[in-house]
């Protein structure tokens, strides 16, 4: 297996915390449960270092430990997505060129909010493009919820066209079924193919897959949804692939409450031994004792409902 | 039952969608049918001329016409709240005055963007209340998703102390669930209660009716939904309230996406019989060929899950 | 003269404010004398109901006896463009519509916040013009810091392109001055030209002439400057249109208080005997005692410097 | 001189410019001559690592070495602080204690994007105060335009109340004259004092030191302009003041075009020989030949007239 993302790259990628101790220090043993974690499910790749992972309360050198840990723990076993979003070039390029060094598999990266329309939109990612060197492959990432930034399917076009490195989109626009329709269809025309994983917490997974993506990259706590619906569509079985995705769907709702959501997917991790403590660095939410209760009511309607449905 | 919204108003507030036909003109005669479609629920209420009915697409006459008909169809029923947000408060008196002339419950209204923090929010509300009389009750909505407005819980203790109109809260921020509690808590120890009612479209209801909420105000196109999970959690029987409720949730979950949710409900309603054409005012969202097939797909599951519960 | 505006239409557009009585009726025998104020500097156009006109607090029927009323006095002397912004087309057009028959020179239109990139904001004005109809001249309004919404270079070109009504830009994008050499470049090469005037308070007018904008679109409050510094750089005189403008630049430096702006632009009125009244209708805005006394020193310095240099 | 920044601060702070090379390197011998162009005026301090120092462009290491060679040149000469935003606690305190240690007279620190109401905005401060220690004097940045961040009157109060060691308040709020009347006016009133400088670029600057502000905290690439003024004022020579700052208000004014202002800035200070380089790190705005040319006749003008006031 090629250990670069391509145009075909498809599959279950899970975006992963970045473990603290209870004193809010790295906790690098946690980050080596929760790969062997991750790892148990049969998954195409880890996405480190993005929102979920904190990356913005690390400082430089933790970035660069904590990234180092992961590919050391994965050890080419799945592909690594670095996230290297940075409000300026020079510091995404050395993240980057230090992630490719390290073993990943391609960068991802988020439009920072000053990207106001379409010409600015492409400039940015030329430029990085160009900062980051045409061997490292890239992820866009199309989240206007939290960048505030808005990607037309035109814009896209372009920069497939004119970037070739562009190889992975990672699509959580909302409203964002009809624009994965829209950029197949074009495709079909004979567009540039790029793979879509799809984020927005998942909570439209299954429909997105139906309309064509290729996988998902999210950080929900429990891989094992995300791959058992990607092998029930892959083998046509969509009633399937419904039934078990709403058995988590409660729980993945939840999930949309940000600021919480993180928190909430620490705590599973935790709950489930992947992590040993929930800790977040500051500011950041502690759940509180409702939302422990939430939590706890859930886990076990999924655990008995799973049961249920084999 | 008195026809105004009191402290304690409690129950299933439907909103209402404005009808028009296939060329756009209201379709009065639809008002009336949906209004029956309804109150054929057990409704303690309706919601019209919210942004669900698309009121900043009617002129200031249609605007008077829709919440006549409306009110002259309901008949005393059940209270009707009438959405009166402007951006200035001529116009906001002039359809409040209207409304409660014609029998509304009461008026909701959400801040306007320009208010920027705790000191601008109440001086919003202190000169809305002047300017609506202090006969009118308000519900205040809280739906900073839409309104990019943030409420304070201590702001709005501040209201409860110093605007004793306002006695509902129309409570959709997210997250949320920890604003609920935090109210009826203060509520425990002495500030003056007011009705909550809960919308977000109805993602987090449950949730919410646990943390202490008196019912819903949302207007997702089964009202039915609404009323059995309040009733089964009135029972104390929270389990068939979320086994209920999780029957409906992947459509509720459809509904999240802004600019399509309003297509879609509409586009319901329709199917159901309750309004003649689907069609929204410009610029609004046409529901494409693959949206009608997710909800096709959605409702056929819908109705064989909710026959199998019970 | 034609009495529409066209792709060539040059020269000063003074944006009107609707005056209000101490009461806050709409004050019409004001709306003579300030027509008459305005009218007596030799400007080539009014705009009226835009945000300066206060548009969004006045009723329906308010909003067309506004602009009757302005018309009537105008009486075809100079253009006059009437703002018809509104979040859904139905409203939009029917002030339009009245709007033309009316008398009006064409109508502008800024996009709604909805609109989030090239795509959208083409297809938002594909539809505006459309809804209008093909004979009704647009000016299309470009002022992110109020709309929130972007227009590239490009994007401006398409509509350019396949929109020939849209005749008129009015530009107050911030930096702007780039993008009026960029459209005026394009034009040199073949793009249709459109006629070009200038907003942002009138804050870099000067500078704007010279990347070769046709004139002021704004609503200082005093005309003289804004036609003086006119025929100035027409006469080729850029010193002397600098010395005049930075006389009256600490004034419209004020005025860049967004909030504060309107109420000293009535007070100034007010104070030259063009309105009878300088309230705004709530919520807005009125000076405080410290603000009045800004407001005297900076017109006794405005008047002192302006004697000095003739 | 006590080099800590304290309640009764006064005089003139300059925001500092990072020099890098053409190449883009951090340019340490411009960082001495910038440090004596600036100390060459009679300014009362320096502020480093802000926006305009484009901290987020650095590496956590440049940071610090910026920092210290600052410090290093100034010698303690005049106060010195350091910015310090960051998105999370973590990187804010390791950098606030390094700046301390290395003889910095305290730290400035804006709220992040997520704080949405009077709560948040406390509770971040609190939290922030916490981190960096009680011995760390914080100036508080209040610059909604940019942070998209809003401050009400009543929870600075607060803030003063609770939080001792917010010594400074950056005043750039817009409108923002009332807020500094306002605050002074409940000093007088027994609220305990903070110096307050100003930013907005200077555009209110002598209209905000009549307020009651302290000084300015700028980036203006002509610092005898704030000297003098604020001299002037001190003086109470207030026409004075007014003929000195309306000479370099055109320049100002420019350098309200955000994306702009920073190359626009950098450019002066090279013609001025403070810097070897105007590079901005990418991605930033170069200036075009346009504005190369609004820049040579502004800078001429402002020589000719500052000649003839003397």
């Amino acid at each position: 297996m090629s250990q670069r993302i391509q145009t075909d790259t498809a599959g279950v990628f899970v975006i992963a915390a970045t473990p603290f101790t209870d004193e809010g220090a790295v906790d690098y043993a946690s980050i080596d449960s929760l790969t062997d974690f991750y790892l148990g499910h049969d998954i195409a790749g880890l996405t480190i270092l993005g929102v979920m992972g904190e990356a913005n309360k690390l400082s430089g050198e933790e970035s660069l430990a904590v990234m180092r840990r992961f590919l050391a723990r994965v050890d080419g076993r799945v592909k690594v997505v670095v996230g290297v979003s940075a409000p300026a070039f020079d510091p995404m390029v050395s993240l980057a060129a230090a992630a490719m060094d390290a073993g990943a598999a391609g960068v991802m990266i988020a439009p920072p909010p000053s990207v106001k329309h379409d010409e600015q939109f492409f400039n940015f990612f030329a430029g990085a493009c160009a900062a980051v060197g045409p061997d490292t492959p890239v992820c866009l990432q199309d989240y206007p919820a939290v960048t505030g930034v808005h990607m037309s399917v035109p814009v896209f076009s372009r920069i497939v066209r004119e970037l070739p490195q562009v190889v992975m989109l990672k699509a959580e626009d909302s409203p964002g079924l009809t624009k994965i329709s829209r950029i197949r269809a074009l495709e079909a025309k004979g567009q540039r193919r790029t793979s879509i994983l799809v984020g927005n917490n998942g909570l439209f997974y299954p429909l997105e897959l139906a309309r064509g993506a290729d996988g998902p990259m999210t950080g929900v706590a429990y891989p094992e949804m995300l791959v058992d619906v990607y092998q029930a569509m892959k083998a046509g079985d969509r009633d399937r692939a419904d039934d078990l995705f709403e058995i988590y769907l409660p729980l993945v709702r939840y999930e949309t409450q940000a600021g919480v959501a993180l928190a909430w997917r620490k705590e599973i991790l935790r709950r489930r031994g992947a992590i040993a403590s929930a800790r977040l660095r500051a500011p950041g939410a502690q759940l509180n004792a409702d939302e422990q209760a939430d939590l706890t009511r859930m886990m076990a309607r999924i655990e008995s409902k799973r049961a249920a449905l084999g």
